[in-house]
C-alpha cells in the first residue's frame, strides 16, 4: 500500500459560488495566444535549444500565426540576452508580433531585461514573484505584506524603466505559483500591482494566473479564475491570462474551463513541451476549438511539417497518441471502427453534408496534411473486414462482396497474427492477389467454347484438368455462360457447390481496360469460398474467379 | 487559415441543472478501477501482444491492484479466445480478481463468448452496441427503437445464457459512442437494459457510458453522467462506470470530473494507451488522488519496474513528460525551481512537517522508485546556483558558502552551454574540482611557519613564489592564522583584495578525516574569487583555499 497519509491538499479553493462557467457548454471564441516554447518549453529540454535554432523556432511560431511570443528571460541567461538582441537587431520580428520578456521582480534583473529590449518596438514586459505559502514560508521566509512589496515594487521599476526608455511596452504580472496562493491573496497582491499601472483601454494591462504546478482538479481553478476576473480591479482594461502547466494531466481542461470561467489569453507551447509534465498544448487547444467550428486563429495545416520541425529543433519526439498530431491519432486498427469509419466516408462523398460527421475521426486528417491511406485504416490481427476491404477500394480499386470482404479479412488478420506486425496495403494486396486471384491449382481451365442454345440457354464446352489427372473436355447447359460453366466442371469432377455470388467491375485505377470478377460459391456444410479474376475479357475474368473459388474450397 | 466551418459540435449536453458536482472540489475515495489495458490497450498497438505477452501482462495488473481486469473479446479473435481459455484452464485468475469479456449485441458473438468462458468463476460479461446519432444514421441506418432493441435482446440473451450455465456472472452495459448519443435517449436505452436485467444489491449491473471519442469540453460529460446518475432506474443497485479516452485532451478530467458526478467506476489503462489518442490513464488517475492524500486502492511503489515492462510487452514507450511516470516530469532545470527544490528539501529535513510540501514536487519521487539526484535536480545551460549547490551537496558532501554556489552555478551553465549537453554530477564535481580546488598557480604556496605575539596575534612566515618568480619568504601578522597569511602574500606580491568569507566543515561522506575550506575575496571592482582547499590539516586547507582565490581572481 502507498503512503498517501504523506500527502494533503496544498491548493486554496475560489470562495464559494462562482461556478457561473459551468452553464456554459462551449467557447465561442479563440483566446489570445502566447506562445512560451522559447521560454517554458526550451528550459525544459535536456539540451536547450542554440542560438540559431531559436531563430528558426521563433519564425515558425510566426508562420504559426502566434501574435505574442515569449522570447526568453534575457537577464537570467547570455544566450537568451542574445537571442533577444538578435531578433531586434536583425529586425526579425514581424510587425505584428510582440515579443514577450520574462523577469523576476528584482531590480538588477529588470534593468538588465531593459537594457536588452533596447530598440524593440513593441513587448510585453513580464515580471513574476512567487505568492504561494509553500514558498512564502520554505524559500522566501517572507510574509504576505513583503512578498505583496515585491510584486509593487517591482511593478513600479517597470512603470519607470519603460517611461524612462519612452516606450508604450506593455506590462504582464503573474503572480507565481498561482495554483498554491490563496485566492484573496492572489487578488490583493494583483489587484495592488494594478494600482501601480493603472492601465487603460489603449494600454491594458495582463494579469496572468499559472497553474505553476497542477494541485487540483480543473474545475477548482476555472473558479479561482472566474473569482479573479470577477474582482480584479479596472477589470475592463486587464486581459486576464492563463498558463497552465500539466501535473494532474489536465492543463488542456484547465485552459478550457478557465477561458470560460472569463480568461481572454492563454500561455501555452506546441506539444506542450514545458517543464515536468510541460505546458499546455496550444495545439489541442486551437485543434480543439476547429473541432467545434470555431476559428482556431492559428494555422495548423501542414501539422507533418510542424512536427518534423519541432523534433529536429528540440530533440522531443512528438508523442504518438499526442491529440492531433501523433502518429497514431487517427489510427483504426479495430473491425468495427474500421467498419464504422468506411461507412461515414461513403455518407460523406455521397450525402455531402454541411459539416463532417464521420465516427471515429473527430476532423478530417486531411486538413492537417494527414492522409487516409497511411494514417487512419491500418491493418493488424485485430482488425477486420471493413478496414481490409477499405484498403483494397482505396487503393487498388476493389469492391469486393461483402461477404468476399469478410474472407479476405480473416486471412489479413492471420497473416498478421503469423508475421506479428501490421499489414501495409501492399501487403494486403498481394495477399489478395495470392489468396483470391485466378488460383490455377488443383483445378485448371485452359479453353472454353460456347454455343448459343434457344430461349437463352447456353452450353459451354470446357476442355480442364484435375490436379494430376489428364485434360479433358467436358460439356454442359446453364443459363449463362458461368453457369454453364459451373455446370460442366461439376458433372466433369463430381464438385458439390452451390453459385450464389458473382459480380463484376471494370478496373478504372489499373492497367487499361480490364475488369475483375468475384465469384462466391457454397459448400455442402454452408460455409463460402471465393475466387476473383482479372482480365480484359469479362467471360474469361469471370471463370477465372469460379475456377479461383473452387480450387479455395 | 482553415476550414473551421467544416465542423460542429456533435454533442448533446444534459438538460440544464446537472451541475451538483461542481461545487465539490476534490474526490473523497478511489474508484472501483477495471483495467481494459488487454483490451482497448492491445488493440491500439501496431503489433497487438501475443499470447505469453498477455499472461505476462496479466499478472502485472493483478499485482499493481486491479480487480477487474477486461481481458479481451474473445469472440472477435482467436488469440483472445485461446488467452481466456489459458487464464481459466491454468487458473491463473486470482480469487478476488474478476475477468471482464466484451461481446457485441449479437446473437452468434455473444453465444461464442459464453464458450470462451466455460468453468470462469468470477466473471463480468460486458455487452455493448453503439448509440450515437452518426451511428444510427450512417452505419446501422436504423432508428432509435430498433437501436434499443438490439441491446435489450443481447441483455435477454445474457441472462438466459448464463442462467443456462448456471453461473452469477455480473453484467455490463455499454451505450457505445454514448457522447455522441442524446442522454435523454442513452437513459431510455440503459433503463431499457437495466428492465431486463433487474439488478440487486448483490447482483449490481453496470452501466458504462463511454467517451468513445472525445467530442465535448470534459464539465458536460461530468453533466452528462450526474444526469444519467441521477434518472438511471435501480440505480442503488446499478455501478455506474466511466470509460474515457483522450481525443481533446481531456480524458483524465473527464474520469475526475464523472466521479464527481456520481460515478463509482473507471475504466482505463496504465500510461493511457489505447486506440487513437489513448484511454484515460488509470496512473494519472490513481496518483492524482495520492497527491491529495487519497489512498489511490493502486499500488505504484515501484514505477521505473511498471515502466519498463509496459514498454517491452507492448512496444511503446512511456512518454517523457506523462504525469508521475516520464523521464522528465520530476526534472527541475531552472535555477529558480532548484533553489526552491533544495530549500523545500531542507525544510522537510530540518522541521519534519505532516505533509509533503516541496515547491515544484507536487510528490516525492522517492514514493514510487525514483531519486532525487538522478531525476531532479539536473543541471543544463537554464540552470543556475541552486541546482548545482544541491548536486554538491548531496552527492559530494559540499557545502559552498551562498555565494559561491553562484560562481559555481556560473561555472556550470557556461559548460553546458559551450558543450552543449547537460551535465551529470560527476562532471559537476569534476569542474568544481578543476575551477576552485587547490588551484597552485600562478601564486604556489608550500610552507608557512606560524608564531604566537602576544593579544592573540599571530605572525606568519610564508615560503612562496608568483608565476616566474623566484621562492621568498614573506613575514606579516594578522588577527588568526588565514589573516597573517593573507597579510603576508599581499604584502609580498601587492595582492588588492579583501577576504571577506571563510567557511569550512569535514567531509564526512569522503575519505576519511579531511576537511574542506572554502575562501572568498573581493577584489577592487567589488567582484568576488572563490577558493576552496581539501586537507586532513585544516590550516593547510584554508591556506590552499586563500591561494586558489587569488589564483581566481
Amino acid at each position: 500500500m502507498m503512503n498517501f497519509k504523506k500527502y494533503m491538499r496544498q491548493y486554496y479553493p475560489a470562495p464559494k459560488g462562482y461556478t457561473e462557467w459551468a452553464q456554459k457548454d462551449h467557447i465561442e471564441k479563440a483566446p489570445v495566444w502566447c506562445s512560451v516554447d522559447l521560454r517554458d518549453g526550451n528550459q525544459a529540454l535536456v539540451i536547450p535549444m542554440d542560438l540559431d535554432t531559436k531563430i528558426e523556432f521563433f519564425k515558425m511560431l510566426c508562420e504559426v500565426g502566434f501574435k505574442e511570443i515569449e522570447v526568453g528571460f534575457p537577464a537570467a541567461s547570455e544566450t537568451e540576452y542574445v537571442f533577444l538582441r538578435r531578433l531586434i537587431e536583425e529586425n526579425l520580428i514581424p510587425d505584428d508580433v510582440t515579443v514577450q520578456v520574462l523577469t523576476q521582480a528584482r531590480e538588477h534583473i529588470i534593468r538588465k531585461t531593459f537594457e536588452a529590449l533596447e530598440g524593440c518596438k513593441n513587448a510585453i514586459v513580464h515580471v513574476y514573484n512567487s505568492t504561494s505559502f509553500a514558498q512564502r514560508q520554505q524559500v522566501f521566509q517572507k510574509d504576505k505584506e513583503e512578498i505583496k512589496q515585491i510584486a509593487v515594487e517591482g511593478a513600479k521599476l517597470l512603470q519607470k524603466l519603460t517611461d524612462e526608455a519612452g516606450q508604450k511596452y506593455r506590462f504582464e504580472y503573474s503572480p507565481e505559483s498561482f495554483t498554491g496562493t490563496e485566492p484573496e491573496y492572489a487578488l490583493e497582491v494583483c489587484n495592488a500591482v494594478l494600482d501601480v499601472w493603472k492601465p487603460t483601454a489603449d494600454r491594458k494591462a495582463i494579469i496572468n494566473l499559472p497553474s505553476t504546478v497542477e494541485l487540483s482538479m480543473p474545475h477548482v481553478y476555472a473558479s479561482q479564475i472566474e473569482y479573479m476576473s470577477k474582482n480584479l480591479k479596472y477589470r475592463e482594461n486587464v486581459v486576464l491570462s492563463l498558463h497552465p502547466h500539466n501535473d494532474r494531466g489536465c492543463g488542456v481542461s484547465d485552459a478550457e474551463l478557465g477561458v470560460l470561467a472569463g480568461a481572454d489569453r492563454v500561455e501555452g507551447t506546441l506539444f506542450g513541451n514545458g517543464e515536468r509534465t510541460g505546458n499546455v498544448d496550444v495545439i489541442t487547444l486551437g485543434m480543439n476549438l476547429y473541432m467545434q467550428g470555431v476559428d482556431p486563429e492559428l494555422n495548423f495545416n501542414d501539422m507533418p511539417d510542424i512536427c518534423s520541425k519541432y523534433e529536429s529543433y528540440t530533440g522531443m519526439d512528438v508523442n504518438p497518441r499526442s491529440p492531433y498530431c501523433g502518429a497514431l491519432v487517427f489510427a483504426a486498427f479495430s473491425g468495427s471502427h474500421q467498419d464504422a469509419i468506411a461507412k461515414g466516408m461513403r455518407w460523406i462523398e455521397t450525402k455531402d453534408p454541411d459539416h463532417w460527421t464521420v465516427p471515429y475521426l473527430p476532423i478530417d486528417p486531411t486538413d492537417i496534411g494527414r492522409n487516409y491511406d497511411a494514417d487512419v485504416i491500418r491493418i493488424n490481427s485485430q482488425s477486420g473486414k471493413g478496414g481490409v476491404g477499405y484498403i483494397l477500394e482505396a487503393n487498388y480499386d476493389l469492391m469486393l462482396p461483402k461477404k468476399m470482404r469478410e474472407a479476405m479479412g480473416y486471412a489479413a488478420k492471420d497473416l498478421s497474427d503469423h508475421l506479428h506486425k501490421e499489414l501495409k496495403p501492399d501487403e494486403i494486396f498481394s495477399l489478395f492477389k495470392q489468396k483470391f486471384e485466378n488460383v490455377k491449382e488443383p483445378l485448371t481451365v485452359n479453353g472454353v467454347h460456347f454455343r448459343q442454345l434457344e430461349e437463352g440457354r447456353i452450353e459451354a464446352t470446357v476442355h480442364a484438368k484435375y490436379g494430376d489427372g489428364d485434360w479433358i473436355d467436358c460439356v454442359a447447359e446453364g443459363n449463362g455462360r458461368l453457369d454453364s460453366v459451373s455446370n460442366a466442371l461439376k458433372s466433369a469432377f463430381d464438385f458439390e457447390y452451390e453459385l450464389d455470388t458473382y459480380q463484376e467491375h471494370a478496373l478504372a485505377k489499373s492497367s487499361s481496360s480490364k475488369a475483375i470478377a468475384y465469384v462466391g460459391i457454397t459448400k455442402p456444410d454452408g460455409s463460402s469460398a471465393w475466387g476473383a479474376g482479372v482480365d480484359a475479357d469479362i467471360i474469361r475474368a469471370s471463370i477465372d474467379a469460379l475456377v479461383t473459388s473452387i480450387n479455395n474450397r
